[in-house]
């Protein structure tokens, strides 16, 4: 059951990608309609590439999926938080766990 | 030192706050670089609002103010993920501790 979600104007919503184990924030993607009903159906994590104009399974080719635990949506109905068990080595394509792994200020 | 980053058509890049304790993602919002630099030299979020086209201090009214342990940036350079010390009773408007309290698919 997919509430009423604010899509931005091209149709879109933002998804943070949180390991549901870790509680590691891994990545940031974009999801449309579609998508969400791709990643409810078969409990893995689906996305719209906005520079390939396509939809994309995570780890479609890495063998990285996404296994979804839980998906929440925040209180403006803009943003999704999607906890996941990250299968293989990570969500990074550089190769790195997580894809936040520069800092611009240390703590 | 900002690093490279890529802001959207509006000059905006999203922002992931995630408690820096708990690791529990809290909310999500837009900076712009004059909010990224208010955030920096202040160590407490600021935003961009896209709603009311104004820089906003997390917590100005409500005193639920974010101190800043940590800004991370992402492989893509387009999305920031800050870590912060929340004060106060949560980050969201509604009272809760977290933006993100209803689930669409329960784990």
């Amino acid at each position: 059951m997919i509430p009423e979600l604010k899509f931005d104007e091209k149709g879109l919503i933002s998804a943070i990608i949180q390991d549901a184990e870790s509680n590691e924030v891994l990545m940031m993607a974009y999801m449309d309609k579609t998508a969400i009903e791709k990643t409810l159906k078969t409990g893995f994590t689906h996305f719209w590439s906005r520079s390939r104009q396509k939809y994309w399974m995570k780890g479609e080719t890495s063998g990285n999926v996404q296994e979804v635990k839980e998906i929440l949506y925040d209180c403006d109905e803009d943003t999704l938080l999607v906890k996941v068990i990250q299968r293989g080595a990570g969500a990074c394509h550089t190769g790195e766990r997580t894809c936040f792994f520069r800092s611009i200020k240390k703590s």
